[in-house]
């Protein structure tokens, strides 16, 4: 990469301001700069909106701006830091001359946290009693601990992995499902994405952290989810589209699957209208399970002040999106 | 105590058949004196209703008795082992001359695993999102992790014991509520019931694992419901007389507190015109989360063996209940 301008320009993209959690406010550049000092002073940073400014910026720091016209309206432009995880809406967009990282890493703490919760409230049949609790109907169900039992966690990456340590601490035998089949932290066993028919009938619970990209779309289709045994809890915190909804929704109706906690959907928000929000033994999660309310932002700062570290001194960026592959 | 009867008769009182998770059947029994070589063999069992074997009986296992006549009923009997760990009913109806022994730690891995459950789906607002849901609103949260966090746990017996060691696997501080201010293994501090209002206020989760006893009636009054602070959330696996219910309905109504699930109420099952069905970010879960479903009974017998092995030797009995007491 060439050498960056001396105090090169970094815009900070992230209007119209997006709520509190989720904002990258000045008040919190000045705080990720203190706990990073010697990085931040060494680059000039202008909030947007601000066509003048992105006209000369060297790096955008979040997503706010037209990705189709973003090569002429940032002529000077080498390198965006997204806060987001999933990118798929950004990265078929860009001029192929830029560089995107993300910020896979940012949701573990929360998430893998998320994930056991989902778990264990499928395990002990919570979602049965929330919706007995509507009909005001005393329906007991006596079930038994989790541990032991077989996590399938679709999806090996950070966000996978953070749900497997849990799982792990709660001693659940974990297998990943990943494209290369390579081992990852937290997992007992990861299989090929083409051999997972091997794993499916063995979930007591299914876990999809997946990103969506052209590789996983559909890719837990109505014949995987026709693998999953009646008592298997499926909980989805990558994206929608990576699963067939209607296939799990005639099963849940069916009553041949224990339960499902779902926190992505397509389209997002949920219309009113979706009959998602009445299946039985369904949760509806808002896109609420993997963004930490307090630290999300400063954590994202976090990762984007080790990658301006790393950008100043002409080394290979960090969380680096292929963006063909759109991950 | 005196020497047992050569082949002493054991009365099963477990009539009418309670649900199949919790039936003492001749079928489990014999699996039990599998388990135990050499204990079942030195006793007579008969399963009742009998009343010719009753007035045989030296010992009785379950509770499906009449309590007032049980002296008059069963002249020969000297001990009952019930396979609750709750005997508030049972305990202040028998004759002293009746030794009654409970099934305390029979709860522990599901009813730990419940409490774990419990917490962290109000931690990560799960109550919001399932009322959320009845309204078809899509209304995120960003919540923050649960390590780090204090919960305090009003009894410190086998029940809290193993809510405790499930906060620690997640690295929380937990704070003991007993009699005594006697340490218990898995908290990291126990205090006098009298000195609650210390701890109360740190409280981001209160989890109740008291039994009902004059002792502990009303325990968590009003004023005690008072101090907890309004990011709190409550869970109740105890029972329910412990807890000022309405008080902490009128916080839950004003949006003071995080959210509680509750799993004991009075009377049981909750009535269908209960107001509390309906109270906004309040789970009934209905008294199902601390019995094992595939367990239970086996767990029970194991604790009644090792009972009947002391029996015939002579010696003490374990989880002897103070009559008087009630625990």
């Amino acid at each position: 990469m060439p050498k960056p301008a001396t105090r090169p320009l970094v815009y900070v993209a992230d209007e119209p301001a997006p709520a509190d959690a989720h904002a990258i406010s000045p008040a919190r550049i000045r705080q990720a700069a203190r706990r990073h000092p010697g990085v931040f002073s060494r680059v000039r940073i202008v909030h947007g909106p601000d066509p003048k400014a992105l006209a000369e910026a060297e790096i955008v720091l979040g997503v706010s701006f037209n990705a189709a016209t973003l090569r002429q309206d940032a002529p000077k432009l080498r390198w965006i830091q997204s806060l987001n995880a999933g990118v798929e809406k950004l990265a078929p967009k860009l001029d192929r001359s830029f560089k995107l990282t993300n910020a896979s890493g940012l949701h573990g703490p929360k998430g893998g946290e998320y994930g056991l919760a989902a778990m264990l409230l499928l395990n002990h049949a919570v979602q049965r009693f929330v919706g007995s609790q509507r009909r005001r109907a005393w329906e007991p169900v006596f079930t038994t601990p989790i541990e032991g039992k077989t996590v399938v966690i679709a999806g090996a990456g950070a966000l996978g992995q953070a749900v497997a340590l849990q799982a792990k601490r709660h001693r659940m035998t974990t297998i990943g499902i990943n494209t290369s089949g390579r081992k990852a932290p937290g997992f007992d066993r990861v299989v090929k994405a083409r051999d997972m028919a091997k794993v499916l009938p063995k979930a007591d619970f299914l876990v999809v952290t997946l990103p969506i990209t052209p590789g996983t779309e559909n890719l837990i289709d109505r014949k995987a989810i026709g693998l999953l045994p009646d008592h298997c809890g499926i909980v989805n915190l990558g994206r929608a589209k990576v699963m067939d909804y209607d296939a799990m929704v005639e099963r849940l109706r069916a009553g041949t699957l224990a339960g499902a906690l779902l926190d992505v959907f397509s389209p997002e928000p949920l219309p009113a209208d979706s009959p998602l929000w009445d299946v039985p033994n369904l949760i509806v999660s808002p896109h609420a399970g993997v963004d930490d309310g307090s630290v999300y932002v400063e954590r994202g700062l976090d990762i984007f002040a080790a990658n301006l570290k790393r950008y100043l001194a002409g080394r290979k960026l960090d969380n680096l999106v292929d963006l063909d592959k759109g991950y």
